[in-house]
């Protein structure tokens, strides 16, 4: 199969399940055609994920890599407060994978993801190349205004995250430590229990196939309940300094509220490895921080997609300084999440 | 300079230039925001270039690179008629490239051709990587109805092509003897004089800074001139290949039309290369084919932006068929052009 047959394997599976009616044409021109709405906003993310820099081959199956890609560009839309509506994908595969049903399972994993969010694959690009490298787009819309962005919080807000934290940052130091999904290993390493064995797996799967808090985005930014918004990728302390950086605030946060994540707690304390530091420097949980105006808390939901949230920490002056209160000591929280290319 | 750093850095270049009021949010947050416009088309299109794939890092300048990443997506938008107004780019580096001027020679480049068109950098996505890898996205707009598939030739349309074929083909063949942007060498094999040197420089420009033909796209699209169209990337004899099939129509084309690079004429005729083979099945031409229905050939301009235009053939009802008259024989013209990963 090459690969002008391969774009029309992809352009009939998207065509079978086509969401969208606004994709007036998609994959097999030389572009998509979207129809624009009036009082609308378009909201565009890209994430580029590269063979052993973003992701490890031989730790994560073809599957899981497909939902991955599509899974941190949703969190990014889900970050703005909007609808994700439509997905593009460029991928460079080695001639290997390409000649493998490496394709078919990475977008095994894609398309199911897609649909449980109704999410149209509407176009991309194929080449060869040396390693893995995937550039995921996604597309999605709010109401005009409606759109939350990086840089609305204000004074007297509190902080909110989704869902628990570590667990990805967990997972990443387990691979490293050669676990892996389905077939943990290391049980004379002092993981024997059947329930070790369960977290373990758990803490694989919040690393690589992790679940983009669309559900949360969607109401908050629909509801106009968050001030300001931002995706856990790399991590609590860069992405909340992302934040108070972009709205000209401060922060405070309670080490002791932080959600913890249970297996991180159940596994890492014994390893000498804190999961408060997980938590808070770990990235890739794809939990969203967000901030809420203390006249619409009342109006928060308790739970979304089954996911709760915990507030952690409030709004305050202090631009560009985040702090994180411990009993009662205040300690600067400095960014130590990941960056590529460090000074 | 780290990633943010260079994102922040980014984000100043691309909002001191900002064409495009419509981006409500551009880099710096999870993603961006434009409004959307009512009786308007969205055009979306992602092309993938990987190093020593797509290009090779000895024979093109950071330069050129970083304009032709931009050209060859401006030439998919031009291809549907449209206008493109804003960009995004993902881009993996290596680390002595991060570290090296090659960045910003890179963007100079880029922003040098986004300036020409007025298109506004929106977004992108920075990673590391061993080969460079560049995701280039550009969208554009239409009017409602008024964007150019490749499905719309009718029998009787007349075939027309902008420019002249053949040149980057032939520049790619001088890359791979070893012929370099102002360092020509291998005068001693036959290029002896100044007007042959002028010949290699502009031949390895055609292959190195592709030219979108973007003015010719606005124009056929606002003034619903052309009934499809496309944009050589494949080759000529792939390209309205794929245009027929999505047509479901045939096409005939006529030999002593095909307009050839006067370099190739020049060079390939004396090095046993046929200038025409070159211009038929050669790639990344980058210039629009386009089917016009014969009412509207008189509403046809000369020129856009200088570049002229010619007919080379008529469409008729042998669906899928391309044909191509050669003095008074006919010939099946097989698609030639380039694939990734072949049968």
């Amino acid at each position: 199969m090459n690969e002008f047959d391969f774009i029309d394997h992809l352009r009939r599976l998207s065509e079978s399940r086509k969401h969208s009616t606004r994709v007036l044409t998609g994959i097999g021109d030389d572009a998509a055609i979207i129809s624009e709405s009036a009082g609308k906003e378009l909201v565009f993310t890209t994430d580029l994920l590269v063979e052993d820099v973003d992701f490890y081959s031989d730790a994560t199956s073809a599957r899981h890599l497909g939902h991955k890609a599509l899974a941190v560009s949703l969190s990014d839309v889900a970050a703005m407060g909007a609808r994700p509506l439509w997905s593009f994908l460029s991928i460079g595969l080695t001639p290997d994978r390409w000649n493998s049903d490496f394709r078919d399972r990475f977008f095994a994993g894609y398309f199911e993801l897609a649909d449980r969010f109704a999410v149209t694959l509407s176009g991309g690009d194929v080449s060869e190349s040396k390693v893995i490298v995937i550039d995921s787009i996604v597309l999605g819309e709010a109401d005009a205004g409606a759109a939350v962005k990086r840089s609305g919080a204000r004074a007297g807000d509190q902080i909110y995250v989704t869902g628990n934290l570590g667990g990805a940052a967990a997972g990443l130091k387990l691979i490293e430590m050669g676990m892996r999904v389905s077939a943990p290993h290391g049980v004379a390493d002092g993981f024997a229990s059947q329930s070790d064995d369960d977290a373990i797996q758990s803490l694989l799967l919040r690393q690589l196939r992790p679940q983009p808090r669309v559900g949360w985005g969607i109401v908050l930014g629909e509801q106009r309940l968050a001030t300001s918004m931002i995706d856990i990728s790399d991590g609590l302390s860069s992405d909340l300094n992302h934040l108070c950086r972009e709205s000209n605030v401060g922060a405070v946060i309670e080490a002791a509220s932080i959600p913890l994540d249970a297996d991180v707690k159940r596994l890492c304390g014994r390893r000498a490895l804190d999961p408060l530091a997980l938590a808070l420097h770990g990235g890739e949980d794809f939990e969203l921080i967000f901030t809420v105006a203390p006249e619409d808390i009342s109006r928060l939901p308790k739970k979304v997609d089954g996911v709760s949230i915990t507030r952690i920490g409030e709004i305050d002056n202090l631009a560009g300084s985040t702090r994180i209160r411990e009993r009662d000591r205040l300690w600067d929280l400095h960014p130590r999440g990941f960056s590529h290319f460090d000074d």
